[in-house]
């Protein structure tokens, strides 16, 4: 029998923010594809459409007007999964029939006024209005809410409702479920090891180098080594850091660069606007309390993407995924290597 | 301030299985829908399909031929997720870069030789060929492995590549991350309490009947309180079983009669041949040692269908769900109300 070798031999890793393992089948990789082809994200969008809901000075679906915004502009979501004013509710007895009512918001931040350019086609200074107005954000929801949550879904395929570049905000006023775990799991390691999982981890990577995507001084993306999705990647600070607006100028800049160097490299990877999920992971809050130590947190960011093979063939998560365990195909090295592997330029610059 | 109603305000519920909390906010179920649609299941196929991999007397992908099956048929996976000679994998020292090697099996189920035939259109006595076929997987491959997932991926937006009714088993010889959290809290709730989790839920949902879908004698369907999915179901016993293996044959044809009378009423919801991923949580099995105690574990199954609104709309898992908490639109007694009102005879056979 041959040695064990992580590209060709079927076996679970493990993912410690969550405690979950993933069942990793490179060897699967080369079944031929016989299922469901997705539309490809390749349409060139005009700048402006006047049918658009997030377009600047057109009418919502609300009624409301948007304002001719030239900066990142937000507002709260016309259908909202969450409201500010929920009656409280009484707990059954039965504990397999545990109910809590939620308050919260949701928000809508559309990232340029240009309804055609997603954030690896925005300029670096665009993306650092994002970041900022991400900062902003933080800074006043946290006066209310224990949690709040910074998103993106891009792309149909991904349930996102409108192609104009534009992200979400779900406050709360309860830690959930994910952020949860890691926030548990980050601080059963600093008690521990008396260090950050996360930027142990960073620093890690960053010496082997075989799951870097790109860097910076301040910024490291890598496929993490326990990656459920197949290009799925994980945003790391290079210094201890738990929440963004903690960030000093400089670190907004390079995170902004680091931002567009990674979808940049998403988009060339199947020659479409690549989609995903993404979102942030900050130390919690505790608004009207006295500020709890979080020294065990470090800020990260997810990048979730669905496809598999092409711009038109994608990863289901669904039977095994969803009564078992987490499946993917190849190695998050080889993930890593054809990342890493593809231009700076973005394709359509590439083709001028 | 209005009194709190779980049908209009957004609350959390606790899924006891998994230790994990869902946002439930029904007045979203409101908004209109502007994105993806999806291709509705309607189309009629072939008893027979000449091109099919998995029609009697065809040759599949691998060269090997299928024999003239009458009953269900099973198979190794062409492609299969797990081998039975993986080599042992070394540890790594560092936490954070944990790897084990695995082994197993993937086998396939066709359910029946008739290529345009999915669970509900068969009869009661094919669905219990099925089920036998089932148990003597689940006999043979408790010989060797310590979990067998039974599971089908039904429908192409499911990740389903072929519409040739089957299903899927499986093996492997560690218990995954999901049947090992429903094993530890079946656990904990049988030391706390003395009785079964699911037998009391069961019990407790039967006298309510508040998010009944179907029952017979022996079998209830809900939709759980804690349902994930639009339209979630857990198919449950009603008497002590831990492991398939154990039903007596009038409970596998009362298991049969459940089925078919659960997947008529997808079916007819809407006019689909609707899509879902199933499977069965049994027992662990501890190959080539003495029995654990299982008294704590209940057999159930599961079954995920990703439709939302329409045989052409779905939910979207993404950002929220997967960077915070999964959230559902309707409430789970809002869809239990709506699949329990529809008709038991087959929408196909009320056209006749
Ligand atoms: O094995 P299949 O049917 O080719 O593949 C399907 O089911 C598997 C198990 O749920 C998933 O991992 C795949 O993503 C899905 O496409
Ligand atoms: O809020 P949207 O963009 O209408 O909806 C989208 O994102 C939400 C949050 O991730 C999901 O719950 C929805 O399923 C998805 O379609």
């Amino acid at each position: 029998m041959s040695e064990f070798e992580a590209k060709d031999h079927p076996h679970r890793r493990y993912n410690p923010l969550t405690g979950d393992w993933v069942l990793v089948s490179p060897h699967r990789a080369k079944r031929p594809w016989q299922g469901q082809i997705e539309k490809a994200e390749t349409e060139q969008n005009p700048s402006y459409d006047p049918s658009c809901f997030l377009c600047p000075t057109n009418t919502r679906i609300s009624g409301d007007l948007n304002p001719d915004y030239q900066q990142p502009f937000v507002f709260t979501n016309d259908f909202a999964a969450l409201m500010n004013n929920t009656p409280f509710a009484h707990q059954a007895d039965d504990e397999l029939f545990q109910l809590k009512s939620e308050r919260g918001t949701s928000r809508v931040i559309c990232y340029s006024p240009d309804h055609s350019k997603t954030m690896p086609e925005l300029s670096t200074s665009q993306i650092e209005a994002i970041v900022r107005t991400w900062i902003g954000q933080y800074q006043e929801l946290s006066q209310q809410y224990s949690w709040v949550q910074v998103f993106e879904n891009k792309g149909a395929i991904n349930g996102c409702s409108n192609p104009h570049p534009h992200g979400q905000i779900w406050a709360s006023s309860t830690v959930p479920t994910l952020p949860a775990k890691a926030d548990a799991a980050q601080k059963d390691y600093f008690e521990r090891h008396g260090r950050s999982l996360l930027l142990h981890y960073a620093k890690t990577e960053l010496q082997s180098a075989e799951r870097t995507v790109v860097a910076n001084d301040d910024w490291l993306v890598v496929v993490p080594f326990w990656a459920s999705w197949p290009f799925e990647t994980l945003l790391l600070p290079l210094f201890p850091v738990a929440r963004m607006e903690q960030l000093t100028q400089a670190q907004q800049a390079s995170l902004a660069d680091i931002l567009k160097q990674l979808t940049i490299r998403y988009d060339n990877l199947f020659q479409c606007a690549f989609p995903y999920s993404m979102g942030w992971h900050c130390a919690p809050y505790n608004p009207g309390q006295a500020e709890t130590d979080h020294s065990h947190w470090q800020l990260h960011g997810h990048f979730y993407p669905p496809l598999l093979r092409s711009a038109t063939i994608k990863k289901f998560m669904v039977g095994y995924e969803m009564l078992a365990e987490t499946q993917r195909d190849m190695t998050p090295e080889q993930a890593a290597e054809r990342l890493r592997e593809l231009s700076p330029v973005h394709y359509k610059q590439q083709a001028q």
